[in-house]
Parts: C-alpha cells; structure tokens; sequence
C-alpha cells in the first residue's frame, strides 16, 4: 500500500490549534471520560471508534436470527445510489411537489421505514463510491476525485482494497453493480475485478458520452467532425456493456446517439429486475447497488418521459423517472417475495452540482457538489425493510455513506470478515437501522476534499477548517466572500442554522471547540499507523 | 374609506416594459384567450378573478352538504396561526427531527390532511394578521406594516373594513381570537370592536413587553431604572386581557416578569380549549384564530419546556411547545367530538425573523421576513379535516393566505356576504380544500411590501420588480450584491430554482415576461376603482 507521510496540514493545524499540545499518540487514543459529548469507545485499533448501545445490537441481532430462521437464509441488500441527486429533490425531505417533481416511491419507502436526516456522502461521486465499496476515505484508497479518461492513474487503487461486495459474493451472495461505475475502467479496475459477481451499465460518467451528441448544448464540439473524432479517440468505453465473474466482457450496445443514452436507466432497471428474479429464483441472497445514470447531467429524458414532471424540464422529467424506477424494481422484490426479505437503503452520490444551474438538483443547504458545505454532503438516506424497520421512523442520527460498508457485512452475517489490516473508517450501524429506538453509533463525520481535510461534523456542530472554494454558475452571486479568514475554525450548530450563514466560532462555540481539537487529534492519528494512499491523483 | 391616486410606480413601470401599451381598463380587464398559463375569468368586478373549477365546486358542494345534513350545523373553522415560524421548522417541510425539534402534532395534520407547499402570508406580522381578517391586500386595508406603540395611526383601519369574524358572527357563528392580536389596541380597533365576540390574549408583539425583562439581552434598558420607566410609559397595555362582546375588557395577569411572558402560550392554549367546549355544548359552530405568541423572540421557555427540544435552544424549544399545543387542542376538538366538523388550518404569519440568529427559524428559501423573497412570504400552510379532506394530499397550488378570508365564508355557508363594495384579493379556495383532486383557483400571488409593489408569483414563475434590502444579520454575507439592477424584472422558475438564486430574465424567460406584464396590468387596474389606504403609515 502506496502511503504518503503526512497527514493534511489544516487538520494538524486545528488540532494543534485547539486541543492540549500533547503528542498524537500513534495508537487509536485513550477516550476521553465518558460524557455526554463524547460518547465513542475504541473498538479495535483499526476500525473507527463508535458509541456503543448494546442494548439496540441485541435488539437487531435478535431480529435478524428471527429472520434467518423463517426464510432459511440471509437477507439481500439493496442500494439505489442516485446520481447528483439533491437532498431537497425528495418529496419527504421538502422537495417533490414543491419543485415540481413528485417522488410518491421514494416517499412511500421514507414512510415506511427510517428517514435519516444526517447522511452524508463524499463531495463527489467516485469517492462516494469508492467509500461504499471500501468503507474507508477516498483519502485512503486513493479515489479521490472523479476519473476522467485517460487520467495518469499510476497504481491500480483496487489492487489491496477489499470490497464489500468480494467478502459478500466470498460469503454465498449474488453480488451486482448496475448502472454507473466510475470506479476505473482499466484492467483490474472494473466491477468484476474487484469482486462483483456481475455488472451491466457503462463505467464512466454519462457527460463523457453525451458531449459529442447535442448539438444544441456543445456546439464547439459536435459542429467539428475532426473534434469528435479526437475526442473519441480517448479511450473510452462508449457502450453498455455486461460482464460475469469469469466471462469476457460483452457490449450490449453502443452509446452513439441522444436516445441510447436517454434510455440507459431503463436497461438498467431491466437488468436489475432481471438479477433481482434470478437470485429468487435460485434462492441466493443478493446484494446490489443499483446505480443510476441519471439526474446527473445531460438528462434526456428516456422514451414517454418528456414533459411528465409538472416542472416539464429534463431534470424534473429525470427525478420522475428515477422515482418510476424505483417503484418498478421495489415491485420486483414485492412479485418476487423479496421485500420483506431486503434491506433497502435510497441515497445519492453527493449534491446538487451548481455548474448545471439553473434546472438542477435542489438542496436546502449552502452550497453543492465539489464542497464540503452541507449542500455538499448531506444528502437523501432512507432505509426500508417492512417487518425489520419500524415505518415512520426519522433520525437525525449522523450516518456516513461510508458506514454501508459495515452495515451490509453485518446484515450478511460476516461483519467478523471485514479487514483487520487497514483502517476501516465506517460503522457497522445495522443496529441503528433495525432497532425500534435504534440510535446512531457515529459521533463525527469527517469531510475530506481530495486530499486536504476540510471540515467535520460532530453532534449537531460543524466546523469549518479549510474553505475550498469551487468554481461554478453561483459564485458572483453568493460565495463572493468565501474565502474569508478569521480567528478560528467556522462553527456552525446546524440546528439553529441548517444553511450555515452565520459561523460564531469564538462567541458562541469556544467550547465546542475543545471537542473538535480532540476529534481532529483523534483522526489524525489514525494515520499514522494507516496511512493515505496516491494513485496519482494527488496535486504536487 | 381613504385613497391614494396612484398604485406602487414599480407596477406599472413593470407593466408599461412588459405588456401591450393599451390602456388599463377601468373595470376588471377582459379575460386573454384561456390557454394554459392565463386560465382566469372575471367573477365580479370586485373580486379577484378565479381559474374556474367548476367539478371540484360541485364535489365540495355536495361534501359539505352531507355533512350538515349529518351535524345538522355548520362546520367550525379552526386557523393555527404561529409568529414568525419558518416553513422549513415543520418536519414534513424539511425540518422537525432535522433542525432539532420534532413537531409530530402538526407533522400528523399533514399526514392526514392536504400539506400545501406554495402558501403564501404577507412579509410581514401586522399585514398578513389584516389579510386573514379582511381577505384584502394590507394596502387597501392600509395595514401594511407592523403595528408598534405609539405609531401615528391618523385614521382607524377599521372602521371601514368588515372581518370575516363579524361576517360569520352576525350568522350563527361564535366567533374569538386568542393570543398575539397586533391589529391595534386603540378604541375601535380591537378585536370586540371589529367583530369578534371574544378575545383573549394580548394586543401586541411580545417583544415589546419583554424587551425590559431580561437583563442579559436587553442590559442598555434593563439596567437603567429610568429608561424602564419612560419605556413603559408610552402607553402599552401590559397584560392578558379577556374581552366578550358587549363587556368591559378584563385584565387577566399583568406581564411583568420572564416567567409571565413565558408562560402566555399555556393561557391561550387553556383558552382556547375552554372555547372549544363551550362551543361544542352550546352547540354552535365556531371560528376561532389561535394566534401564538411565539415564536416570535424573545422565546422563553414555558414550564417544563426548557430543553425539552433535542436542540435545547430557546427557539427550539419554543417550537416544541407550539407543537404540542397543537396537539392539545387538536385533542380537545377530539374528546368534544368536533374532530369531523372542524375545518383545521395551520399556518405562520411570515418568514424567519432573520434579525434573531443564530436561534432562529429556518427557512430553505432565500432571506426572510420583511422581504418578498421566498424566504419571507413562503409558509406552511395545512388544511385537515377528517373525512372532508383526504389524508395524504400535496399539492403546490398557490394559497395566498387572504384566500382564508373568502374560504372561511364559504365553508361557513355565506360566501353571499362578501362585501361588492370593495375589491377582495381573496379567492374562495374550499373546493381546492375539499375535493379529492381539488386544485388552487388562483393563478398569481401579488406581493407587496408597505406600498411598494415589489415581486409576483406566476404558476411557478416568481419576478421581482423591486428588490428592497432588509438589514440583518446576514446582510455582510450573502446579501451584499442584492441590490442589483438588470435589464428587466428578475424572473425564476421556483421548481428549478427554488431559492432564487439565478435570475433568467431575458435569456429564458422573456415568454413569460409577457404573461407577468399582462398580471401586472390587470392588477394595477384594480386600483383604479378600488383604491389604496393610508392610515397614516405611509412614508410621504
């Protein structure tokens, strides 16, 4: 494993800022006195400390062996991953109706079981991705940032990273990514490389295939036949293509005009319905991460879809059909006797992306995609399992994407599996989920930019230690003033002021302060025995 | 009834750029070809024109029919109005769990009745008070901003204007308001003067009572002995006062200290129980407005309630209170068996006071009270009634909250009592209320701010003509460019910008420039018959 030596210097910075001037130790640090402020408790030396509440494992544990007992054989486990999705775009998290996309499946799945309110994702997709798969930060896998192709990717990130989906599909489950990769399209960096059994989609980002199809939008390039043609010539892989664990890799069809790829969520939604009936039918436990293409943009809007959202325009139309998608395949798993059989989990890769404004996603929160404001990170998460989650149920419960990892492998019954070689940074949260009165064992988010620690969440508290700030449709309005300075970390209580307008650092949170100098000692020292990883992608 | 000459000059600066240059007609304005955008027809040259519906007329017609025939009365009419609560502080509007204070009560109204998501109040307290009351723009009532002790009110608002609680009063109805008035404390313009025939409460803003309480917040005052004194001596009525038609005012309790302020909600909320019973005994429908004192600041908590939100905050925990009288009164129409007779409507009377953050209400729409941006005139606006309106119904059909007027009316069964001698801005919206696919009847909602015609609301188009700056806390921040100009009015599409962050005048949405010119015009001709008012708070 490629390591760098140090860690990012703000989180020194504010650590050593605002914690006693002790030195990191280099094992997980001896937890502070139990209070009501700090709750975790180390675990193991390389997973990540979490607040422990045994009375909600057993709970679960319970459940979960009821369950065993009556189907026979473990649970499935399905993630939809939403693409550029905003936390506002959902009807139950303020959107729908009111922006003119009603989302009445994703809704029914938030009444039905546990609306999170706190979930958080990476700023962007491939670390969001990479996170799921690895439960661990992008910073230290190495995926930090998008993939573009023909990036100088030096190292192949996955050749010692262990997927949730390897130990699972080790471990007598069905294991499948359809829909979007954007985890690597070389050799060795592909879905099945890295241990899913089966994967059907395209393995870059829908922009990079639509670019040199819409006359309208790029002109500058698809008017140039001699443009296309280079651009072309990248490298990559323009078609939906299939593969299976041992088979060579087939194209289903190409991506060469507005309307194949308007209609890749279809084939996707196809061919997850497919696996879903496949896997009841042999009676094999599934997981997969059904990964949409869109509403990340271009969005055309797929055959019957135009002008079907009240809003009328290709990124409503585009929530819809997600919506629509999800509802069919939840009607699999009801057809095939599955639902009550599956842990669901709905959620999307990061923000709104604000460079595709307006007819974007829509967030509540300052800020979207690319930044480590709310709008941001902080995104949809809603887990759905009738009979095993209470409907009704809303937490605001800090949950990180990256806590799917732990959580799925718990659910699968192999959590003794996960890795004791490398720092995991998820929590196995299956209690949180499952438990009636399930409450979050995590205690603080960290929010990473590529390879710069940036921000961090704790309790209800967010601080600010480095603002980066991303370049897009909003900045002469709104972020004019970004980059200010001040006395200490921005913090903000995201109770009193969810769209963080108004940091009072020193007036107000001095003392909250002296928690977060010990979190960001804490997680600073969980790399010096595991360190970060730079497959190139790293700035010099 | 006292008129100014001419309407705001922005409005018909807007409409003179944007429109056909024909004269405004004197008389409501000809109806353009009904096609999608323009489905309005006259009513009456008084009233404001209507999209008709006429199904949805007859479905609620005859819904309420059965029910008198059943009850063998009218139906009671029940508005919950809050002080300066935020649309995103309710859970199903995005906040609840999420910012920190749960509000199942009121969370459950939406569940089980019509959550409405373009509710739209007046920018301010006083105004929207004045609309609820007259169904008329607070410029023609001339009640157009905030009442405070001692303003030089030249002219009585009330003396000709009618409430819908005289209307409803004088036929059959039993009529009070409870809590926060602030339409006046002076002879006539009391709440027994104007109609009611009951009040309890206080007459204006709780702030102008605690402001000498609370030496922590208020020390230049508090500390200062003789400044208390030359404060409370400009006449305020310093009590909970009870009034019953036809009998001298009572004093209840003097407020003279934290915990007498504090405690104001509990009284009303008893109050208002009590009325519920005496009602429901003497058999009489009901009109009552539960006008909360908080949350308006300063936010004390009533007993019991001090860090009862998982916030812990004052405002926080002050929502926690709202909510759960709500639920006792709700609780109160059940054990009185009103529950299926009783028209509930949930409400605030503008946006979040941004001046009080941190610890203040959340919006997710831009800026707030005292401005027609979303974020001030944008509100939760629920409709529940068990049996009459169908559980889960959303809709994002515009409510302006002066539609209150003319709905009560009709559901009370004398939408014939309208005033013709007066133009009414409201529309009867009980049809959209009552029908199972009902659906709004008002195309446009004008926004003023004082006697400035500042910005409209289209289908889902917003334009502002005239942006007025409101100084607060976040001015240095995210407002510092507000005061833009541009080559036209400033138009969003609110479901793909729902926080209006990218004006797309010219370059997008110059087709529907053309539209608002013509809204614009046929609402300056309402002023030519039926003029403003100036009571004296007009800045010469």
């Amino acid at each position: 494993m490629k390591t760098t030596p140090a860690v990012g210097a703000t989180l020194f910075a504010m650590a050593a800022l605002w914690a006693p001037a002790t030195p990191a130790p280099a094992q997980a640090p001896k937890p502070p006195a139990p209070n009501a402020l700090m709750q975790i408790v180390p675990v193991s030396p390389n997973l990540e400390p979490a607040i422990p509440r045994p009375a909600q494992e057993q709970a679960a544990r319970e459940k979960l062996a009821a369950l065993e007992k009556r189907t026979g054989r473990k649970p499935n486990i399905l993630v939809f991953l939403v693409d550029d999705l905003g936390y506002g775009d959902v009807g139950v998290y303020g959107g729908g109706v009111s922006v003119g996309s009603p989302t009445p499946h994703i809704d029914a799945l938030a009444r039905g079981g546990l609306r999170l309110t706190s979930t958080y994702s990476q700023p962007t997709c491939t670390p969001t991705r990479a996170a799921i798969n690895t439960g661990r930060l992008p910073v230290r896998s190495g995926l930090t940032r998008p993939i573009l192709t023909g990036d100088p990717i030096k190292k192949n990130p996955w050749a010692d990273e262990v997927t949730a989906a390897k130990l699972l599909s080790d471990n007598g489950y069905r294991t499948a990514v359809v829909g979007k990769w954007h985890l690597g399209e070389a050799e060795g960096m592909k879905p099945v490389d890295v241990g899913y059994d089966e994967f059907f989609g395209f393995f870059m980002v829908v922009s990079e295939y639509s670019a040199y199809m819409d006359r309208r939008r790029y002109p500058e390039l698809v008017t140039k036949p001699d443009r296309v043609k280079a651009f072309r010539s990248t490298g990559a892989i323009e078609d939906i293509v299939e593969t299976r664990k041992g088979q060579p890799m087939k194209k289903v069809r190409p991506l060469e005009t507005v309307d194949d790829i308007a209609n890749c969520d279809q084939d996707f939604a196809n061919y997850s319905a497919d696996f879903i009936r496949r896997a009841a039918q042999d009676k094999t436990p599934f997981y997969l991460i059904h990964a949409f293409s869109k509403v990340h943009f271009d969005n055309w809007p797929a055959k019957g879809y135009q002008g079907k959202s009240p809003a009328g325009t290709p990124y409503r139309d585009a929530v819809v059909e997600v919506d629509d998608i999800v509802g069919r395949i939840m009607q699999t798993l009801k057809d095939t006797g599955q639902l009550e059989n599956t842990l669901v989990f709905f959620t999307s890769d990061n923000g709104p992306n604000e460079d595709t404004c307006p007819d974007c996603a829509y967030t509540p929160f300052r800020r979207g995609k690319g930044t480590t404001w709310e709008g941001g990170v902080r995104v949809p998460g809603i887990a759905y399992w009738p009979g095993m989650i209470q409907a009704g149920r809303e937490s605001d419960g800090l949950f990180d994407l990256l806590d799917l990892f732990n959580t799925s492998l718990a659910v699968g019954g192999i959590a003794d599996k996960i890795p004791t070689d490398r720092y995991i940074d998820g929590i196995d949260q299956s209690a949180f989920l499952l438990a009636d009165t399930g409450e979050s064992k995590r205690q603080t988010v960290y929010m990473w930019v590529e390879y710069d620690f940036t921000a961090l969440r704790f309790h209800e508290f967010k601080t600010h230690s480095k603002v980066l700030n991303v370049h897009n449709t909003f900045n002469d309005l709104s972020e004019a003033t970004t980059e200010r300075t001040g006395m200490a970390p921005w913090v903000y209580n995201l109770y009193s002021d969810p769209k963080e307008q108004l940091s009072r650092s020193t007036s107000q949170f001095e003392w909250v302060l002296i928690y977060l100098g010990k979190e960001g000692l804490r997680h600073a020292a969980t790399f010096e025995k595991y360190p970060m990883k730079d497959i190139g992608l790293r700035k010099q």
